[in-house]
């Protein structure tokens, strides 16, 4: 890495324009996104509410529901301000305390009807408060049934997309999504993960999770050195891995929308959509900032999946799809070099 | 209230057999309990799972499932042991720390298949660490559909196991019970409560809530008095809330249970039920408590109701059931002083 010949107050201080530059990015993002979906689903349409938030700032939430491909899916673009940081962010970031802050993002979740279409999440968002700034964000795939085309492609799209601003990147968020879309009580990820990545601020280390015990273990001390970036780089890495986003999903949703399926299909994704309700409400940090800073419940939890299932001590049929997504899909794997890591395995 | 002569020892000190007295009051209330209930519902059997915890100790959970009356059912007995608290107990009773531990408990949540049968939770549970132990536990009721003489009933009956102990144990762990059992995130306490404590040593306050901001306004300086007790006294109440049970809620299942219904009440049952499951996964202390000391996930989780709805932007209409039980069931209401407190409202 060269020595960069800027201050450390150069590198950090935002530009003036910061947050209208955000915000803009945040709701074309939104736009593009719900534009292309209901192309693609070609029947419902997103259905917006406005809203505002009494101690500062508001949103868009969009919702489609009863479409040809999405049962149900939420896009939601918010954009709020306040005296303080929560507690739970402020506990990463002390150096924020007793500042005002400003917070935008968009995040989606789709539920599409039929189960082999997978389940997608995607969340970029921006932080300001005095002049400490981040870009956090990701998009990770939760399928319900096994395809490896469609893992291996959705991750060579992030791969490029973040390859292209530096070759840290990839290596170092696909294995925090890994580590932050993992339910610990079940001992699975949440699917196959993406990229995730936060508290991206141009100085500190790329990676700063925590989530997993023992992850630590996974990262050589390569990947925790500090990359220097200016808040522009910083901006326009997390732009692109946001762009990625459309040619990363659709490609898959086109394939698999047609694909018949019966009850026994529809009753595992039910199940399967048990654990995504798990995830957000147990461990998701966009959902407790919501919840703790007074967000639109509504809004926070559109998310959530419209028809879930529970069942007692459910464990998949050997040798079935389903058990291979738990044994193969519900791990970390190397997706992106999957042909050279299982050509001696098959 | 008369000085107690015994010293603080005498009174704090479990008896040197607490734990087996315990354990063994929790085995049978799982097993009253769970006869009842086969014999209410006629059709379906639970079936049970032992299990045990690799740090120590184990459980039964038993699972009643597509009965005729209850869609879904779980009661679990547990008892565990380990050398330190978990975080979330600690914080709550610092004194614990470094000691090794003993908790067992039995609790149960129903979800009938009718929606005019409410859904019922129960959980007793006993903590021990070195000299220092607590009872806590409750009974919590959450209808579907707004009967007042179903929250009188269920109320009067666990009112009158605690007069029988200490005139001021209803009315503060009544309100503890609508604080507890509160979604701060939607504004709505869970169901018409029941009653709920925790901390119960026999020497500190009553009162020692504190998941609702705002909430201790509630309780008069009185209420929060310490009541000297000791470890037989707070057994034996104890153990009488939890007998109280049955003919608490038996009464209203036999009831409701023949009431005729429709996709209309089905479809705004399982809404409903997402709230249950918002509540157990974003506050319970029991479930944090499990998930934190890597308790049994099936069990933890057999509390979650078997099939689910989220929708977005849901509102009851004017003038119906639904909108009664959000204006008058999902607020804190004097349910034993009903008549009374609103002869001049009707």
């Amino acid at each position: 890495m060269t020595t960069d010949p800027r201050s450390n107050a150069d590198i950090s201080s935002p530009p003036s324009d910061s947050k209208q530059r955000v915000s803009q990015m945040m709701r074309q993002l939104q736009d593009k996104i719900c534009q292309t979906l209901e192309s693609v689903d070609g029947t419902s349409k997103f259905q917006q509410d406005e809203w505002e938030r009494q101690e500062g700032g508001g949103g868009r939430s969009r919702i489609i529901r009863d479409g040809s491909v999405f049962e149900q899916g939420g896009v939601g673009f918010s954009e709020i301000w306040g005296s303080e940081l929560p507690p739970s962010i402020l506990a990463q970031h002390p150096e924020a305390a007793g500042q005002g802050f400003y917070v935008t993002g968009t995040s989606l979740v789709l539920h599409p009807s039929n189960p082999f279409v997978p389940t997608v999440h995607l969340n970029y968002r921006y932080f300001e408060a005095g002049n400490v700034w981040w870009f956090g964000g990701g998009a990770d795939l939760t399928p319900y049934y096994p395809f490896v085309e469609d893992a291996i492609h959705f991750h060579t799209v992030l791969k490029q997309a973040c390859d292209a601003h530096h070759p840290a990147y990839y290596p170092v968020f696909k294995q925090w999504c890994d580590e932050y879309f993992y339910l610990a009580h079940r001992q699975e990820t949440r699917g196959i993960g993406g990229i995730f990545f936060d508290y991206q601020d141009g100085q500190g280390p790329l990676y700063r999770g925590s989530n997993l015990e023992g992850a630590s273990a996974l990262y050589s001390n390569q990947l925790s050195l500090p990359v220097q970036r200016t808040w522009n780089e910083v901006f326009a890495f997390s732009r692109s891995c946001s762009e990625a986003f459309l040619p990363a999903y659709i490609p898959i949703v086109e394939r698999r929308q047609s694909t018949v399926y019966g009850e026994h299909e529809r009753n595992f994704q039910t199940y399967r959509r048990g654990r995504y309700v798990e995830f957000n409400l147990v461990h998701d940090r966009g959902t407790l900032f919501g919840l703790q800073t007074n967000g639109r419940t509504e809004s926070i939890l559109m998310s959530l999946p419209p028809v879930v299932r529970w069942e007692y001590g459910y464990q998949p049929k050997p040798n079935t799809p389903e058990a291979e997504l738990y044994e193969t899909f519900l791990k970390p794997q190397d997706w992106t070099n999957w042909a050279s890591s299982t050509s001696s395995k098959v």
